[in-house]
């Protein structure tokens, strides 16, 4: 019985020794993996960062024998035309590629910190950085569904349910939303930018504005019957409005995503033509969303400036109302600016592609 | 003249050639480097999780041969706590070390993915993951002060400036920034759990609680004279208990960073003595913390039953008020059970520690 029971000791003695071996031996190739990746990190980051600097001078260079009157410093233009295209796939490819991971990111701004601290949320996989921004575009689709929908029922219930004057509760519940989901989509597109995405720091800022609004518009007291269309005006623009930037986020959204797409399958296909993907597949798009994207500026602005009236005549005389009002205006004069800028931005890039070459088909 | 002309062109050429060429060799050694990186830690994952299940099969083999009556299958005493100890210490060098980084992490929750999307938030190194920690720490301590200062000044300014009656403004100022700071700690204590931190859940409920909390007082209209003081009988509870909260935060920071501080210093000299670090050096405090932390809890379970009680008598008839009593009593009770429950798996650890060898020295 003895000898069955030092047997059976014996054999789970033999597994345990082997369990700390093997636990030991992972344990080194863990620390080894580590170490060596991120040796090997730091100079493809040197090598990268050297070669970006490189091709910038090179660009410059060439730039200035482009434009320079010394007959003796001027290139042939053919040949000029070559190599500045030669630079700039040179620069798309490291840009676009794996390599960018590798390139010094935007630092983690204020406003991510304030959230989440000082952890790295910058993805070193092309894959996983298109993939989070698939996800956040998705992410945008479902909020600009509820977009539409909760204003837009808040709307219908006042004027079927509620006799025309909003319950403080539904639209305070509104506004909390708001809160959180402006929120969101701040630190998802500081996430992205850190992620090398291209998105204009306006947007980020209109972002941070909304946050404001609907943190000042909670402490606002949604006042009641009597006159109470009368004190509500505000709240009930500012619905409407709210409706309508529903409707502008989802025609945003399919725009935004077919460039997107347009980018992965190119950036698959051929990963230097990538760059085209700009205007490539989405000029119709682009005619139906513009117009909608000023009106509803010019809207954003008229209910601002409204709201500012309401507060100056003294029929709801709180702080809060001025002070969103103003918002208003400034967030509707800062969108105008930026698409603008966009918009100038693609057509110059346009000119710039028919007159080097000749469109690229697709 | 031609010729030097042509001798420009020429060094450009060539720099431009060179540069494509390292352009492509850096985007072939950066995806060479991604993709053995990625497939090694894979087979890493592979390893750890299989030495880790494989150390809680011996484990509980072990144990089931402890408790076992059949004497052909008990182990002799002495041997059995020797495997005992082996197998934790094995289990401290996976869960401890470099290894960690391969085991499956928690799941990132919904709300940290509410705020930032599916980014992975995971550090692989040890090194940065306890940065993170010791950031956190820090970042508690600057809130903790603001939280002693802020409601003080609060009531100061009440009973000096304000004569007995808090205007709205910084009353409000005061919760949105409480509405941001939870945000904030909730995000990066979700964050800390994804890193492998064992803090309980509790406390991170606790800070949706405390958000949701923020959220409603926000909504809740500060009233002004006549009879001021009794309207705002809650307010000036809540920020009396807010300072509190501030003095007990100041030292479970204290405690916290000594326990921190103390397992670096352990991991650093013998990484398997981590988890001794537990109870090293800390006990003193922990005499200090625990009355005031039960003092408190006492404290918020009684602002929440009289803002309940001023909510049900009708002084303040606002559905926010017995809202908000609802929750600080909810929250005094899991921080009580919480509490206790801490205190006690500590005890039994001690006790544990204590029987099976000597106390090891430092």
């Amino acid at each position: 019985m003895d000898e069955k029971r030092s047997n059976c000791e014996k054999v789970e003695e033999e597994e345990v020794e082997r369990v700390v071996e093997e636990a030991k031996e992972l344990q080194e190739a863990a620390a080894t993996l580590i170490n060596r990746t991120s040796s090997e990190e730091q100079s493809l980051r040197q090598r990268a960062l050297s070669l970006d600097s490189n091709i910038r001078r090179l660009r410059s260079l060439l730039h200035s024998s482009i434009s320079s009157t010394n007959n003796l410093l001027r290139f042939d233009s053919k040949l000029a035309d070559k190599l500045e295209e030669d630079l700039q796939k040179a620069q798309c490819l490291i840009y676009d590629g794996d390599a960018s991971a590798f390139l010094p990111s935007k630092a983690q701004g204020a406003f991510v910190k304030m959230f989440i601290g000082p952890i790295n949320v910058r993805a070193s996989r092309k894959d996983v950085q298109l993939k989070v921004k698939e996800e956040y575009n998705s992410y945008r689709d479902r909020t600009a569904l509820l977009f539409l929908l909760f204003p837009s029922t808040l709307l219908i219930l006042r004027s079927w349910i509620w006799d025309g004057c909003l319950p403080a509760f539904p639209v305070q519940l509104y506004q909390a939303w708001l809160l959180f989901l402006y929120t969101g989509l701040a630190l998802r597109e500081n996430i992205l930018r850190i992620n090398g995405s291209d998105i204009r720091p306006w947007w980020i800022y209109h972002h941070y504005c909304a946050m404001l609004m609907a943190l000042v518009s909670l402490t606002w007291e949604i006042k009641g019957q009597p006159n109470c269309a009368q004190k509500q005006r505000g709240v009930q623009l500012f619905l409407q409005w709210a409706m309508m930037q529903g409707v502008a986020m989802l025609l945003q959204n399919r725009y935004q995503r077919q460039r997107l797409y347009t980018r992965i399958a190119l950036g698959k296909a051929k990963r230097m033509d990538v760059v085209w993907g700009e205007t490539a597949g989405v000029d119709g798009q682009l005619w139906l969303l513009c117009p909608i994207l000023f009106i509803l500026q010019v809207f954003e602005a008229y209910v601002g400036l409204l709201l500012l009236k309401t507060a100056l005549v003294g029929v709801v005389p709180e702080w809060q109302v001025s002070f969103c009002g103003a918002l208003l205006v400034l967030m509707a004069v800062g969108n105008f600016i930026n698409t603008v800028q966009t918009l100038m931005t693609k057509s110059r890039f346009k000119a710039k592609m028919k007159k080097s070459k000749s469109k690229p088909e697709f």
